[in-house]
């Protein structure tokens, strides 16, 4: 089964995911929809999940053409000096978390805290990155299929960065 | 700040998370709720989130407390021939999903179902340790602070389980 069906099958928690997974990337927040897809799928490539590396990359291009372009240096090489100090700062954040190396925290939300970020911008960092570690072994670890032809990723991403991630599961 | 005011520090993911939190652990499923109390604290024991063990340690007891005797042993001793071949079996799946070693997840698979487990409990431990790779994440991530007083959990978790996580969040 798809991903769709994979929520489908429980909708006493797929509801509920799939709400979620919409006020986390398309919710209130001080980051970009384009910021937070990129953080998902900086985590996602770093987590080994095609699925939803390929598919937030889609939303992320799609929700910001330009800024997506930019963004998308930072997932490879977060040094760059296209990257700025600030979204450096909580890539790092997400990384840790992903990682699990949490003795590190206390000291990169005060660089991230240096570089401009809010604590709004830290919490929402902290919590993608927590949640694309849920979603990346709940659809790996259940094996969900792949989109057979590479091109749906990309009609996937626009509607999902247009109609938001609650539609995508009523369609 | 605690982890009722993490939550309530961003009310819109927070009310879902703990929507979410009170479907999973109390709402349908073939596992009883100290069986899947007992696989959210097997999972945050091995990521090392002290909160979120004792805390559901606690619920898991509570919620019943004869089974809770013997689920307590699979925490630490998963091999014991006190814990059923098909508890056995969903535990090592839990295991692989917060290790993240899912190459080996279609071979144990088909090792719990030949343990006698059904499609919707292999669904819901898969659910469960992806979720608390997230929580016990965000937890720790933020640095949320632990109770003082350690009879706080023992409250805590009656509360809960008799309560269930959303009014926890109301009190």
């Amino acid at each position: 089964m798809g991903i769709v069906e994979l929520l489908l099958y429980k909708p006493v928690t797929g509801k509920i995911i799939s709400e979620f997974t919409n006020a986390l990337l398309q919710g209130p927040s001080p980051l970009s929809v384009a910021q937070r897809e990129m953080i998902a799928t900086f985590v996602s490539h770093l987590n080994g999940c095609e699925f939803c590396y390929k598919m937030h990359k889609a939303v992320m291009e799609s929700a910001d053409a330009e800024e997506g372009e930019i963004l998308e240096c930072a997932i490879y090489q977060v040094e760059s000096e296209k990257v700025t100090p600030k979204l450096k700062a909580l890539l790092k954040l997400a990384k840790l978390i992903q990682s699990n190396e949490l003795h590190a925290m206390e000291k990169e939300i005060s660089n991230a805290h240096a570089a401009g970020a809010s604590d709004e911008e830290i919490h929402d960092t902290v919590l993608i990155s927590s949640a694309f570690c849920m979603f990346n072994r709940y659809v790996d670890g259940l094996g969900a299929n792949l989109p057979k032809d590479e091109g749906a990723y990309s009609s996937l991403g626009a509607f999902v960065a247009k109609q938001g991630y609650k539609s995508s599961l009523s369609k």
